[in-house]
């Protein structure tokens, strides 16, 4: 559970830079803006900050707000009631991202796994977005991303999403809808 | 064919409209501006101006600008290959845009077809979108949009998007990639 000081703070701040980067949101969907710290209690540095535009059984749309250096731990979307799992581009609109994927790992990353907890992250092959950038994930392909020093903003596209049948590397995370304390 | 003159110009005034409204793209992508007279040979009242961010076999994302009052004609998404036809979800970013759907007509709507080919437009119920508003077009439902006085940028989250296969009232019109002359 999050404090209900701790999510208004984040709900306030991510509210603060939709509207610095032109993103307009509806009265109810600024109520409704989704603060997950995946259970882990460390927001600053594990967590995301997100408003779902639209979530369809064929498509959804999301837009992600980040605080700098804060990490979406590594998770994967599994196939879902005979569908193949959730596809995914990120469309960086602000700020920078750093996002892992299995591969090659690269030499002197722009990122790095939270210090409590590296043994979660096993996938170090980075793609950087910079605005404008983006970058499109299979189903069921492992990944974590982090934002950059500033921060960052991610347009995400993708097929229907169900959150709460992702599966992380990290045993102790359960996400799904945040219940406020 | 669109005159060269005519693209260039509207490619560079929708290049201002995303650059005003904070919407980043790469070089690549302003070069790839989609400019789209649907063979009307009269862009400033029917037509539409676009990038494609994405478009795979299962998620579709776009980012369109319409000038003042420019109308994108009354069509539809048929089933292609199988799969149910387009499911489109307009959000608008900026400006106003009013999104003609089958229903009762709206008295006194905001917008009107174009003069010239009013009888290819049928369906009159009338979904007024603002910043920050959206709306969500099942598959095979007729529509037509047009920009308020200001234009309008209105972000698509779409299933697979085939423009060649879309039918359009106004036999006249066949959507394909624009050649330039």
């Amino acid at each position: 559970m999050i404090p209900k000081e701790v999510y208004e703070q984040a709900k306030n701040s991510t509210l603060s830079m939709f509207q610095d980067a032109g993103i307009v949101l509806t009265p109810l969907e600024k109520e409704n803006i989704e603060v997950a710290d995946f259970g882990l209690n460390d927001l600053a540095r594990i967590g995301l900050q997100l408003i779902v535009y639209v979530n369809t059984d064929r498509v959804c749309a999301k837009e992600l707000a980040l605080t700098p250096h804060q990490t979406c731990p590594e998770h994967k979307h599994p196939p879902v009631k005979h569908q193949p799992g959730k596809e995914e581009t990120f469309r960086c609109r602000w700020g920078e991202v750093y996002i892992y994927v299995p591969g090659e790992s690269t030499p002197n990353p722009q990122g790095k796994p939270p210090s409590e907890g590296e043994s979660y992250y096993t996938v170090f092959h980075e793609v950087i977005l910079k605005p404008g950038e983006q970058y499109t994930l299979s189903p069921e392909t492992l990944h974590w991303f982090q934002a950059g020093p500033k921060g960052a903003i991610v347009s995400e596209f993708s097929t229907n999403s169900t959150d709460e049948n992702d599966i992380f590397t990290d045993p102790r995370i359960l996400r799904k809808p945040e219940i406020i304390n």
